[in-house]
């Protein structure tokens, strides 16, 4: 039976990268329905419709952003799972919780563009995006440590994966720096916006690939 | 002919599986789009704007059941499909009568959250999402029985596998718990409504991992 | 590079069968966003609320309808997929006509549920859904010809495979129930509605199996 | 560790394949949404039925454009990973950027077949709509010189792989003609528009397969 538990586990794995993947696809793509053409008349002059257009920017930027930021955990995750041996129900169980938050981002990220204008509600919903994001990427770290608590990297994995996989406690700088531009948000809503903004453009270099090509100089 | 055949048989599995986690993974992403943004003016101050959320629970609770149900449900339908040794034409014609149910479950979803509020009708909304979540779970009953009856657990599979694809009839006590729920929420609808929580919260508890924490400790 | 040949044309059908397997479970899971909760008042009474439901009969057949025939439609392409050796350019770009027209069913379907009561429209929307119906089964029998002359299903698969891949020319009647049902839907569209159910029933009826067992009783 | 490598890096494309299937497979399906069914009264004539559909043509028209454009796009997505050895970090940003515009695709699209008919406002959609279609296709070509350069194409994959992957350089011809369009089509909106429809028919054509029956004739 022992040559059959690899191919099982591996299928484990490959089940719930499935399902995640899916989640994580949908909920990126979903973003874009929330983006509504703006009205026009028939005598709409062509700078008209464009000026149109630009005062949307804060739904493009919201859209943005929730792409990114998803875009970036999607990333962090493909990386942690692969480097797994193998997974556990609890792993399975708070993937699901990481997912609820993933696919819950929408919302947020309607509200956010929804209320801007409404000087007090805007600030709850900058806070609100904040912490949603913030939870995302909690659960993240929090897969991790399970899955290094639990051994579910298993010891005949590589080191290099290994590293690779706990390279995403750089996501620890991401998590206060939520926590800063949440506050400050709630102050100058548009001040927590490019926060949130830079943190997943942040989230989005490849940092590792970076990394080895400083190491290689070496 | 016969080194092709486990291949093959594996592929069949891969394509169910695949679809499976699709529908299911839309599913449980669709249910975001039914949260409206509550209408704020620009007028409206910080707590009215909280106060509007929170007026919103029944909705986010509802969204917060149905995620865990299809979760759980998603769980227990890949434990039991990867303890296959293969599929046959009934177990794919079943798996779609499941699939209807769990893609058909953000419009009961939607409902409870809508009917909350109109005293009867809530009643009725209450019933009917209790039928839906319990349609769900017998199918993924019946589809652990079509398999044990069929033998499509084969005999070559580890019989821990077989045990751990049985545990699923930990899905029997929630089938109970549904039709009860189901009878009380008709009187009292929160009580329903709790119950379904309650058992969306069982669903996913992580039973397998913890008797083996258990068994290890004899 | 011989071995290597193998391995590279199974890639290339796992990638056409994972988004085709994407492409027909959100418009499998996408067709529930068209059934619109109907509206009730605090004073609607539960047997009011039942009534309102049962009014909307015909969106849930519609739903019902296009659920099951995409769903067997899936069923059918997975097993013709399932069964081929390898795939060509021709089969993609055939393959991608067939997905449109399953993208494209959830706007007749919504077309069908709404245009009911208008005794004209209503068989106009009839007709139209019948021929999208038509157009993706025929675009299913289209793929299947093409892999044969094409020679893709090889000559190294087992003939048993061969013969379960062409039981889809069992889709040749549902394309003639199709042609009948449209036309007698133009003059009296509840029948038409009838036979589009009756060949959804049929198309989901695992004929492969039973088959077998039948053989087996010989 | 070496004999790991190869599953290792497979298993890794397979998961940004899984993604990318998932975000272009639901941009496709979402398209569908953006169709509303004409309203229809009662005394609706069959004749008026059908007009009000026809009227939409333009709906239908951005529909298809949109579908066949980011179907061709999946499908030399398809033939540049498959023939990729491994991916690296910076790919997959890369292919986020991709997906970005993808999953924004619908936006445009229901733009362009919003505002038809006023006059100014369409020149400015029609001219958005290439833009986004532009950068679509031209991320793809950047994503293929990264992997030339990069080298991840790997040694020991089959010339011809190669050169199936490098004919997507015949996408260069589709950037320039989606330039001419846009500067066309906000002068002559339907002009820019024919164009866009035939560059996602010549995007469609198998032009590989075309090629090898032509090299076979020699």
């Amino acid at each position: 039976m022992a040559d059959q538990r690899p191919a099982k586990i591996k299928h484990r794995k490959n089940r719930l990268e499935a399902f995640s993947d899916g989640v994580f696809a949908i909920a990126i793509t979903l973003l874009v329905l929330e983006i509504a053409v703006p009205i026009v008349k028939e005598s709409t002059g062509g700078g008209e419709a464009l000026r149109l257009l630009g005062e949307e920017w804060a739904v493009y930027l919201a859209y943005f952003i929730s792409f990114m930021t998803i875009g970036a955990v999607w990333i962090e995750h493909s990386a942690l799972v692969d480097a797994l041996d193998h997974i556990d129900g609890v792993f399975m169980r708070l993937n699901l919780v990481l997912l609820l938050f993933a696919a819950f981002l929408p919302f947020p990220t309607r509200m956010m563009s929804e209320w801007k204008g409404a000087v007090d509600a805007e600030r709850v919903a900058v806070v609100f995006y904040g912490v949603v994001l913030l939870l995302m990427v909690l659960m993240l770290i929090i897969l991790g440590r399970h899955a290094e608590r639990e051994g579910l990297f298993g010891d005949d994995i590589a080191d290099e994966r290994k590293e690779e996989a706990r390279v995403k406690y750089q996501l620890m700088p991401s998590l206060i720096a939520y926590v800063v531009a949440a506050f400050l948000g709630f102050f100058v809503p548009r001040l927590g916006v490019s926060i949130y903004l830079l943190i997943a453009i942040y989230l989005a270099i490849p940092l590792r690939d970076i990394r080895k090509v400083l190491r290689r100089g070496d």
